[in-house]
């Protein structure tokens, strides 16, 4: 399993999860709100924030698990949908996941992040 | 070391947290608040919140970096005291750590996660 | 590719940063909100919160997703500049990053966090 872990700009979020949430088997993520501090270079960036002398622009991380099956599918949707073009627009890491639990029925492994006929 | 990340209902964590603070040697934990988009089946869920027309449920996320030998022991406790059998229970899941540097001491690695004598 | 995960103080985040982005090549980071809870042994805390029976204190966590040869110079310089002598100081953590995307451009793995002629 893998972990994949977006930060983006917050307004193209609501498209972002709407696409994913289309693929079959799709298997969940979790959304906060971060705040993101850049090389410290980008001009005019319209909602960059000044706070205790230091700039920052409001970023949404996205957190999805999924089998590495799945992973080049995600991330590609995400660069695609999450994309203006723009400075700011944000990055994508995936990195490993050793074990997965599904607290409701104790599944594990792939079994825990997508059981279809236990779910239905 | 291992990084243990729980998502869990948010009504859950106090519970979840007096008997984690229990076990010898906890490590500690982080604690955020997350919005969770499961997989957009669930009917009737109570917490079920819509906003920009994206339906999510709120979560919060656990972590907690813990050696090895204590990673089981953690996940049950999670597992057991997280669930309350139905849909939205969430998930645990285990990664690999590198390194840890505990930043009062200098300590690293496991002295950096437990170490009695310098914390008493 | 490596992520660094710190958990600070607060009101050492503003130092942090600003030392942060002086380094060279320095590819950004990400800020959120967390409680801590350690192992509920600390007494007279000042930030010391209790809710719902439950004590924590507030931390700040810095994600940073970085080339291995800055990891180093990185992680000394957030323990050097969170440092307090004081317990809740924090703690560093570093794990394995598998790869990498910048959004804007599609550049990927250690051009997804520094390209410079691209970025500038």
């Amino acid at each position: 399993m893998k972990e994949i872990k977006a930060f983006i700009q917050p307004f193209m979020l609501s498209k972002v999860v709407r696409i994913l949430q289309q693929i079959p088997d799709f298997p969940g993520m979790s959304i906060s709100e971060v705040k993101g501090f850049g090389r410290g270079k980008a001009k005019g960036e319209p909602r960059r924030i000044i706070e205790d002398l230091v700039e920052y622009t409001p970023k949404v991380r996205i957190e999805i698990i999924a089998k590495e099956h799945m992973v080049d599918e995600i991330v590609a949707l995400i660069q695609k949908n999450a994309h203006t073009g723009n400075k700011g627009d944000g990055k994508i890491f995936v990195s490993n996941v050793e074990r997965a639990v599904r607290i409701r029925t104790g599944e594990r492994d792939g079994d825990a992040i997508w059981s279809p006929l236990k779910d239905e």
